[in-house]
């Protein structure tokens, strides 16, 4: 009988969060205030976020504790299973030994979970009773909503208008666990009214919601906000992935050549991928980690370098990142956790560095590499993972081409539960790819009033 | 840090399932030919089952085999974790200590692969190019879906209308792993064609549906069937759920007081409770095992003891069993799985000999449950497993009275994902009971002409 799943026990889940920052060759710039261009300090963020988690934000320890209650909710799920890929190496005819870290056994069918319970609980600790956040595809509203049901705190989420529409029942799961759901933009939020005003018709985007979220959250004291990714304490509470995954290769008797995630803002592929590039910092091990990014919002493969707003209304401070632009508003793909502008900082600096690469897959060409996943492994993916797909199905192809075994590690953030109706699109013949030109890009751009980056 | 998880490793999975027939004091009669009322022999099942399956069937082997091959896709979910609901426990305040299996880690997202795989892998091996199957909520019909991709079968299911209109992503999620799926009663069929003429704006019952499939099956001699519940080796190939949470429990230093599980055909009852009845058989332990069905559907704790159909039409052998009539057709709740009108011959003949209860939840009880469970717990359940989390409430707060701490385990067999539209119709104040009358019950009944049992 071939093994086919790697797992651990609860007492292998990981007692440490796995800093990064501390083992960066060039550590990233620092957060800007918009309106004097200074540099801010943790104070600024205090609004915004409970004291525990901006020192987590600004901290430079390499290793940071969990602590024992995130540990205990995160048995709920956690350790998650790593697979090996017996199947889909079959179905592509590859020599390449292909591995999988399976997120999707959280409550809420993702990684989300990893960095919502933390952030839950450093702000129950400190006596926050609500927190607003975002949600794309709802994935991280979802998450967070659980996390906060598990602290009795209310959780209001301000959903990506596209999404709301096209994902009801994201929304009842929050409503399930507790929280308040509202369509972005919104008429609650001066921010929301704003762009409704501009664009009674808009789709939405991860920019604008984040906006209303953080508008909620400084116009009430009992209230902080919380986002899913691009934030350093965010890339953080993920890496939990990849240490645990690092240890189920040991046992597999591996370790990556290359490692795959998809990218939005930098949580997903930084929780698997940044314990593996401890060990090229360490050892000097020359493990490749590739961030997955869809063609239609390429921030990473075609945006620039330079400091730029996180959200789209200009509300937060500013922050050195590969954007395409604040003012950037994505095509309506149903991968919507890949929908936002900007890269965090600490990949962005490991891009500019050359420490990771990047790359990007068309719309149809994610949906193929998902079916071909469904059916050869069983679990039906997240349209955000199916991106991680496509590149793992790239290099697997590379090694068939090439006559070469590579050991090829992905991240399966999440499962395609609440996305069928991004299937039925696919087999209808409804998955278009969104041609996003250069001039659009440049356009986009041209607005940017934010300092540049020598 | 408490412990909330009980993990095995893959080593672990069973290589036995566990045959109850071997130890039951008194075995079931025989099926009988509905035509001779004759008992029938195992050839008589040989145009609907690969010929491993009836042995199955018909076999008083306490021990049978799980081939390598099914072990090696088990592993896909398989060791499924079993919890301690401490946060249930902290809901209810109750001195019970409760458990939980959980059989939504399966890609289908239920407990239903557990007997889809190993059919599939038999026809597969006897040659078989095609299973037709029913489904109701589509647990069934997407595990099936999942377990023919996995052998290169075509799959062809016959959804229950109601479910069908209320669950289209239960369908494209079996389109996603290849089969073709059709509403019924359908067209199709002799069998849906028969309903709709005398009841055009039928909504479906698994009853209806068994029969077109079962008359699929018949009629093209490269094609088998496949029930996912009810049937004697279906019952046996889920004991492997039970046989787990035994080792878990045994991890956990604790042996259950009470067993409870869902009750629809059978299967996710047996799978459970079996290998706890073997040890009341083995060593005389006085485990109670109950059987939570629907208010709206109860054949166990309102039907009767006697032969009739297993589907609506006829086709089938007549079984053993408590059942409401063939002809009975259940309210339409969420709970598509618990809407049949019979209870399989074994679980009929222990319940008839008192080895095991059933009780019944009504449908707004069971909903209330589920919210209560998903906010203490973290996870969503299925309108299923809802009906055992209400018997579990149920037995808590009678602990809670008494003051006495019982040990409870019940199956979580499957996650609420695709049922969030029943979610959605409980907040918005849409779930009522489904009142059934003793004379509707006596009418139903009225109607059998098949042989009772003295």
């Amino acid at each position: 009988m071939r093994i086919r799943k790697f797992l651990l026990t609860e007492n292998e889940i990981p007692d440490k969060w796995y800093n990064i920052m501390a083992d960066m060759p060039n550590k990233p710039l620092p957060p800007l205030n918009p309106a004097t261009k200074e540099p801010i300090g943790p104070d600024a963020l205090a609004p915004l976020f409970p004291m525990a988690l901006i020192m987590q934000e600004v901290s430079t320890e390499k290793w940071i504790e969990i602590p024992d209650e995130v540990r205990e909710i995160y048995t709920l799920w956690r350790p998650t299973p790593l697979y090996r890929a017996h199947g889909l190496e079959k179905a592509l005819g590859t020599p390449a030994r292909i591995y999988y870290k399976y997120e999707g056994v959280s409550p809420s069918g993702s990684h989300k979970p990893n960095t919502a319970v933390p952030q839950a609980y450093y702000n129950a600790k400190e006596g926050v009773k609500k927190i607003a956040t975002e949600t794309g595809a709802g994935q991280w509203g979802s998450a967070l909503s659980f996390a906060c049901s598990h602290f009795n705190m209310e959780c209001e989420v301000y959903m990506v208008r596209v999404s709301y529409d096209g994902k009801p029942y994201r929304k009842v799961m929050m409503n399930t666990w507790g929280a308040n759901v509202y369509a972005s933009p919104s008429n609650r939020t001066a921010a929301g009214r704003k762009i409704l005003a501009e664009h009674p018709d808009s789709p939405g985007s991860l920019g604008i919601a984040i906006s209303e979220a953080v508008e909620v959250a400084a116009s009430d004291p009992n209230a902080k906000y919380a986002l899913g990714s691009v934030l350093n304490h965010v890339l953080l509470h993920q890496t939990i992935i990849g240490q645990e995954a690092l240890k189920q290769m040991e046992k597999a008797g591996e370790m990556p050549d290359i490692v795959i995630a998809p990218f939005g803002g930098g949580s997903n592929f930084a929780g698997l991928s940044f314990p593996f590039l401890r060990l090229n910092f360490e050892e000097g091990k020359k493990i490749r980690c590739i961030a997955s990014e869809p063609a239609s919002c390429p921030k990473l493969t075609r945006g620039v370098f330079r400091y730029d707003f996180g959200d789209t209304i200009g509300m937060t401070p500013l922050l050195p990142m590969y954007t395409l632009g604040h003012n950037f508003i994505p095509a309506p793909i149903h991968a919507g956790g890949l929908r936002y502008h900007g890269a965090g900082v600490i990949v962005s600096q490991l891009l500019k560095d050359k420490l990771i690469e990047a790359v990007s897959h068309t719309n149809p060409e994610v949906f193929k590499a998902g079916i071909i996943f469904a059916r050869a492994e069983g679990i039906i993916p997240a349209p955000e993972a199916t991106h991680g797909i496509a590149t793992v199905i790239r290099e697997a192809q590379k090694c068939k081409e090439e006559g070469v075994s590579k050991t090829i590690l992905f991240n399966l953030c999440g499962h395609g539960h609440f996305d069928m109706k991004a299937y039925q699109d696919y087999f209808e013949g409804k998955i278009k790819e969104h041609e996003l030109t250069d001039a659009e890009i440049r356009e986009s751009l041209k607005e940017l009033t934010t300092p540049e980056i020598a």
